[in-house]
């Protein structure tokens, strides 16, 4: 049986299996990823970022609980571009939800970005693939931090939940620098500190000058304590709302649309660039024509054009 | 005349010209680059990076004022990649410097990222290319941030200079976060602030438990206070103690070497990518495609295959 097949046949083993491939031969799992694509486009695929400390496992956690109770089957990717490490279930306070990690109605993965060959947002998206394909209803994409990195990651998701948490200074500026424009709904965690209350206010101000308030979706803002589970309904319903309305305006096939071209455009790129140093590294040509560059004995530009000739032949108007 | 003769002529319209051409319409910059390209090298390309709010326009101010001193021509490149505003020579608190911009061996500009075709980082490359065939003798290229476009930009200069100031909680986060890696020399700004002292024995630690201890060059720390120039002679002093390491070791080769096999490779994706698309856009290929994965009719990677088939023919191994 293919890890594929295996995948389909709701093999846990194969599953996460498969996600290590990726990780580390990702040329190696093509196959099994082109024989799951038809079975993919299933899954709520639900974004979770926030700084550091936030509390957004434990949020995740809470939220995975609820899904379950409803009978949805769901998988979490805990992904942290900082980490060395990848392919455990359990990452950093993780181990806290043993309940989780132990009921076979859940996936639970981390994939940290040193060593994997190829991009983490792609081995990420992949991941989700797999995931869909093996029939996880919702999937969880949590990430660490709030860098560019991450925000490439979640932004893949049907769903951007950002977390924040009152009383921490740079939020706001945070959320100005780039958050804003990829949140679907805010979550307000550790909401019975002092400034909840005005965070939440100062989240409304930003969100009339935005460009939301055009938009058919004005991302709601939930409050919650995660440690007690305080909100998490409320939060939950906030998600199925953004559901419901993907569905209902078309948004979910626009944003599957861009996400499909921005996937087409990396694969093929990265073919190709495969097939380019396929051709020119043997031997040291790649080299010589750099230090051609260094002795200016050739200029850039030209240089391109000569390593170019052999893939734009009369074929592609070459 | 063309604009790289008025370039190489010392004509400033001509090479404030060039730079704009590079930022709007890339393709047509390229004859003028490859022109100018046989006559770069010369320039010692100086980076300086740091969190908003160090004094780094100060700073580099002073230090050009003291190139000046000692005759040397000077480019500043100031680069925003939040900023939509290019092109002019004044950018926010650089007015204070006005005779800095009235001195004619000095040439002041400001890159930002809106609006711009192809990528900032290559933009800025050129337009360091433009000035260092100009004959300015030194280039600094100032960021306004510390995200990793930043890093992109500010490490493809000869010396990097990281700036800090004590009193900012983050710093040594953010330095642990990536700018160790690629800092020269470090420069602690606003030196008469109480906490400087702890600054450096913080940044001493760090630069002891770090790979530059086993590498040839170890990271001065300097002190400035930018606003009177205290300290900003032996600033200098450190970058021309970096250049002559450059020099002496063999290490200005080998950066030299990378940057150019950066930019060539990014130049031939550029030119292939570009190819591409003229090859499929034309009557909705690439989005059919797109639609066809939308579907299911095919996967990312059968289609990427087929895609590629006209580029990958039999002269190339395919």
């Amino acid at each position: 049986m293919s890890l594929a097949e295996g995948v389909r046949d709701g093999n846990v083993r194969a599953t996460a299996k498969l996600i290590s491939l990726i990780e580390n031969s990702p040329g190696e799992a093509e196959p099994e990823l082109r024989a799951l694509h038809p079975y993919t486009g299933n899954a709520q695929i639900v974004g979770i970022t926030g700084s550091p400390g936030i509390g957004k496992s434990t949020l995740t956690d809470r939220l995975a609980k609820r899904f379950r109770k409803e009978g949805s089957r769901v998988g979490i990717i805990a992904v942290d571009p900082n980490s060395p490490f990848s392919g455990g279930a359990l990452l950093g306070d993780r181990v806290r939800m043993q309940d989780l990690a132990t009921d076979p109605g859940v996936f639970i993965r981390s994939m940290g970005a040193r060593g994997m060959l190829g991009g983490l947002a792609r081995a990420t998206h992949n991941a989700i693939r797999v995931l869909d394909a093996a029939g996880y209803d919702a999937i969880f994409v949590e990430t660490v931090g709030v860098g560019q990195s991450e925000v490439d990651i979640v932004r893949t998701a049907d769903t951007v939940v950002v977390g924040l948490v009152p009383g921490m200074g740079d939020d706001i500026q945070t959320i100005k620098a780039g958050i804003l424009e990829i949140a679907d709904v805010f979550v307000i965690n550790k909401a019975d500190r002092p400034d909840a209350h005005r965070l939440v206010i100062e989240l409304q101000m930003l969100l009339g000058t935005s460009s939301h308030a055009e938009a058919g979706w004005v991302p709601p803002i939930e409050q919650t304590i995660a440690s007690t589970g305080e909100g998490v309904g409320a939060l939950r319903t906030a998600i199925a709302g953004h559901w419901e309305y993907l569905h209902g305006s078309g948004e979910l096939e626009a944003r599957r649309r861009n996400r499909y071209e921005a996937e087409l455009q990396s694969v093929v790129e990265d073919h190709w660039r495969k097939r380019f140093f396929e051709y020119w590294q043997p031997g040291g040509h790649w080299e010589q024509v750099v230090e051609q560059l260094l002795r200016k004995e050739i200029d850039p530009f030209s240089a391109a054009q000569q390593l170019l000739a052999p893939f734009l032949d009369s074929n592609t108007g070459g």
